[in-house]
């Protein structure tokens, strides 16, 4: 397969939302995508912790398994979804136009443009939001999974100064791991921060880039997904 | 020296602004800091990327050379005010009660909190920024100066997905570069997007960590403090 995809990638240039109760739009949106039987997923995290290249990583365990799709939200530019699609995944690149974080009616518009982009039924879509701990985490998308990334680079202590994005979220995925010999990371103290926050959460160590403890994390995926789609 | 400040940590809960023209509050701002001899530079970047770090790696050139302070905005915790003052400079830890970013009037309750911290003139704030490439770049803080943090884990292509804080930056500073060994990050590319964006950015290469660069970086905010001052 090309690691380059050279049709034009379709592109959706999303209009700020004009509801004023946000809570109520994206429960409304999950209970359609329940009734539809396609399960989304918010993926959040910082700049550069591997968003892209982790759902590229999980598709070697998904495709088969899972319908999927890939809403990639991006202020700008078009080379998340160019390379999902290279993977032969279905997805559309939706541009916020300078929006730091992305609502239930932007991922309504973003959703309507990816099923139409495709003649299969999606089990499970996944929304890459813009790269931000703190703005995304504060607005519900109607999402029925949150899922965070933290890179090993960026430092142990993150869960303690975004607090919110791990409240929020049902799984952290440590990334990066293969580079945890080069940096001073605590995976305990990483861990205890967000447990503090978020008893509940589920913490995931993998590499993108090796492949290491992404089998974990997929089946994990896969086991909510069809609990969802059930 | 000890590596940890045990003294309580002066905490500011900053208000949510009452202004409605945050850009002629931040003219204001700036003129004020012009006539007292106070260059404030606002330090931006997505998590982790090591703002804190390349501040402890620049006190090197500047501590004998600039009165400065510090002035650390997070969402929580003040382990990075805790940081700074272990290393003898002048800090304060501002709260911004969730918000993504600060803007002029947030910037200054933090100015006179740290100006009434020591009986010093400072030449010299660094206003270190909540850790997001997106929103505090819409935002003028009244800084001179402006500098953004691109840590090399993170990839080389986020001047092309966050275009806006790289048009209104005049230092961009790749960190972490003892870590391109280990990552896929393409020099030539990073600063081919940022110029793109701002062909009179200032690029330099740095490791907070081991020390490589960090002269030249300091000498160049040295002389653009000075100037400022004169």
């Amino acid at each position: 397969m090309a690691n380059t995809y050279t049709d034009p990638v379709k592109i959706i240039e999303l209009k700020e939302s004009i509801l004023e109760d946000n809570n109520k739009d994206a429960q409304d949106l999950r209970s359609e995508l329940k009734a539809q039987k396609t399960c989304l997923l918010n993926l959040m995290s910082g700049p550069g912790s591997g968003k892209t290249t982790t759902l590229l990583a999980l598709n070697k365990y998904l495709r088969g398994r899972l319908k999927w799709g890939v809403m990639e939200a991006d202020i700008d530019s078009d080379v998340d979804a160019r390379t999902i699609l290279s993977a032969g995944i279905s997805a559309v690149q939706l541009h916020t136009g300078g929006m730091c974080h992305l609502d239930a009616d932007m991922t309504r518009q973003g959703l309507k443009a990816l099923f139409e982009s495709t003649d299969e039924h999606l089990d499970f879509v996944v929304l890459e939001n813009i790269g931000n701990l703190v703005c995304p985490a504060e607005f519900d998308t109607g999402a029925a999974i949150k899922m965070t990334i933290l890179s090993v680079p960026e430092g142990d202590d993150k869960p303690a100064k975004y607090p919110l994005m791990y409240e929020e979220c049902d799984l952290m995925v440590v990334n990066k791991i293969d580079a945890l010999p080069v940096f001073d990371f605590d995976k305990e103290k990483a861990e205890r921060y967000a447990k503090h926050r978020n008893p509940s959460i589920k913490v995931f160590y993998i590499s993108a880039k090796t492949g290491e403890g992404v089998e974990a994390l997929a089946e994990e995926i896969i086991r909510q997904v069809q609990a969802w789609n059930a």
